[in-house]
């Protein structure tokens, strides 16, 4: 953690429309558009209807509000199934799956620390 | 940041229904539902029609979405007027206050490291 913050770049205040964002892709139907700050980000997610993320873990604390759809969170074999306005946290290094409903899912995801991963794959594009 | 990280108590997967968390009152004719992870924290903010947040500053970096209605952030004395999909991000100790539009608006802010003031004041309720 201690690394991470060290080497974190300094960030001026951003104001942004996600739809400008462009977006990345996660997994098979699923794109994500990041907003990165510090110490924390914000990753909106589209799921196609249908689509899924397989079963994985990362270090960072992960939380997050479903806004549009169904986003079921698997965790420990159990399903939590997720609607409109409900939201969750996943400490870190807790394996996970997700998968949505036939409507797909709109999901605002937040990390801390900043997925280092997820800024390379998007800055690359 | 190494002495709140040192404090941060363990927390477990958690998966809730922002509306029935109970709200607590960030300023006149605005309240939050928070939902704490370790390092991070979402607050689903609303705000009645009309209502304001006078200039304040924290330690803590913000960074948030607008989901219904306008949240205008005035920061050195310019209005960003935000709305739904629309994001932002404020490094801690930057000025900042905020006013909505005549429908009110509803926002989700997220802060790191936790806003323990926010914590105590919700446990207290």
């Amino acid at each position: 953690m201690h690394r991470v913050e060290h080497n974190r770049a300094p960030v001026e205040p951003q104001f942004i429309r996600f739809d400008e964002v462009r977006a990345f892709e996660l997994a098979q139907g699923v794109t994500g558009r990041p907003l990165f700050g510090a110490a924390v980000m914000l990753n909106l997610i589209e799921f196609e209807p249908g689509a899924d993320v397989p079963l994985h873990s990362h270090p960072h604390e992960q939380l997050g509000i479903v806004l549009r759809g169904m986003q079921a969170l698997v965790v420990d074999g159990v399903a939590h199934e997720l609607g409109p306005m409900e939201g969750y946290v996943l400490p870190g290094g807790v394996e996970h799956s997700a998968y949505c409903g036939p409507e797909g899912a709109t999901v605002l995801d937040v990390f801390q620390p900043v997925r280092e991963d997820y800024r390379e794959r998007w800055q690359a594009l």
